[in-house]
């Protein structure tokens, strides 16, 4: 029986969906593939965002209130730096810096980053495997009218306010696979491929161009479902809605799904989007109306449950043909 | 007429030393010239303890209670890195990381560490300039019976407990004095040379053996003083008294004088070692005796006072001869 769940994620948002699907799946039924298009090397440090943010929401060691970084964090690297006159408009908690100048220090040491965060993600106890999405770097660029411009600096430096007229991912036409997302795409037994509620542009697109990804996960056979980070016409969080606006397309989960161009068989949105139904299945995309915004632990689980739920019921004819 | 006073100096005691020294010197009257040899890359971060120190010392960051760090210190990022099993037995406090970190990046851009000391040193308030003895690196390395140990593995993972049979300082033959350290060499207006209450196989020998230092600081024509770390037969901090015992010299400051071999014109020691005011004589060491112990910011100011003292006296003849 096919039983093992790919999931694809990025930050904040996705890490809540793979969050609540820890919960439900045991860690040899699960694997989380995390985008590193956001990386970046800072201070000499490198740091991978997305990695942390699912290693602290899994490990619950997240800071809820504040929405990215750990909690009972404390900012006293940061103050000094300040006081130094060194750069600080990236914030890098006491606790968080750890886990850069160790991650620093092994990849200076030559081991691969799928190696080093099997290795902290382990010491944060987490179970399940999160695995890079590439161990070769591979980087986020935004072309805006100020020029081109590293994700973290339109990220966090710039606000996301600059007008944004194309991404690009350097280094992926070179970059391959992790072992363990190679290893997964050659796997018989994968259930379901879920695209967590992450930035399409930013977060899963990253992913998806690592050479062999994308047609891998469609040789799966495999039902590839996602939760929409859209809700309504807005983002739940981040520039999502406006990257969008600005390259061209209606933010919305229409849009989302054409976005995805035919990868997509099913999409869970939330109730500010149910008009859009009909227009998804016309696309081939089976839609799950929900409530899409996850505040508490029990949405988390609620959210997995139905996109797990989803994936089930488009795997069903193939179950029905054996 | 000279007025300029060159300072060597090493950790905690000397920094105290130093510490006085600028509180009765104008900035352009006073270098520190730090010792380097206890530098290490650890966690891959560039650690200069002693610049630290002297950093720390000079502008009332330190610690004074726990004797080495800054005050107001906390623990977070020692804690995280602990939970992540890493090499956690070199303590970095959260403030304290900042000067390691933004050290790394600008030496990894290829900075001198001197021009990175001179600016982290400004920005911390500091007027004197604080000079590190060479740009190249100089490693202070201990033969043990279990085999060669870099310094800070010997000092701190250690503690100090492995018998020494030798102190090496790999690096040295090759090393130059830094710029600033050269232009002191050069200067016609050397008033003093003061070697602060350091370690001396430890902290002053690394920064007299890169070479043209030790014949360029005697070329000078100044007088040349020290202050004993030695109180009695004990060394007041560090591993300075069982070093001497175990490269087989008594410990005190007749050993101490012997060991600088005609460097010194003067010495400052304890009312403890008294007794052995007559024998520094003989030795063509001119003894001052107070009380070299530094409790208070009045005893770093009353020491520094009687050492510059100690060298104007000494200074006398020549001026006689004019």
């Amino acid at each position: 029986m096919k039983s093992h769940i790919i999931a694809l994620c990025g930050g904040v948002g996705g890490a809540k969906l793979a969050f609540g699907l820890t919960r439900l799946l045991a860690p040899q039924d699960l694997t989380i593939v995390v985008n590193t298009g956001d990386d970046f090397e800072h201070l000499g440090l490198s740091v991978s965002p997305d990695i942390d943010t699912v290693a602290y929401t899994l490990s619950d060691l997240a800071d809820r209130e504040r929405g990215w970084g750990r909690k009972d964090e404390t900012w006293n690297f940061m103050a000094a730096l300040s006081a130094l006159g060194a750069e600080d408009w990236f914030n890098l908690g006491d606790r968080d810096l750890a886990m850069h100048v160790e991650r620093t220090r092994r990849l200076a040491a030559g081991e691969p980053l799928s190696r080093i965060t099997a290795d902290l993600t382990a010491a944060l106890g987490i179970g399940h495997p999160v695995v890079p999405m590439s161990d070769q770097p591979v980087r986020t660029v935004l072309t805006t009218a100020g020029g081109d411009m590293a994700f973290q600096t339109y990220f966090v430096r710039e606000r996301c306010q600059p007008v944004v007229s194309a991404v690009r991912y350097d280094g992926a036409a070179k970059a391959r696979p992790s072992p363990a997302l190679a290893a997964l795409l050659a796997r018989k037994d994968i259930a379901a491929v879920v695209l967590c509620p992450s930035n399409p542009y930013l977060s899963i697109d990253p992913i998806l161009v690592v050479p062999g990804v994308r047609a891998g996960l469609l040789a799966l056979g495999a039902p590839i479902v996602a939760v929409s980070p859209i809700i309504g016409d807005a983002a739940l969080k981040g520039p999502a809605a406006k990257l969008m606006a600005e390259l061209g397309v209606a933010p919305g989960v229409i849009a989302l799904a054409q976005h995805y161009d035919g990868l997509l068989h099913g999409l869970v949105i939330d109730h500010a989007n149910a008009a859009d139904a009909e227009a998804l299945r016309a696309l081939g995309v089976r839609p799950f109306v929900t409530d899409a915004v996850m505040h508490a632990d029990e949405d988390r689980l609620r959210l997995a449950r139905e996109t797990l739920s989803l994936a089930a019921d488009l795997a069903q004819p193939a179950l029905e043909h054996r």
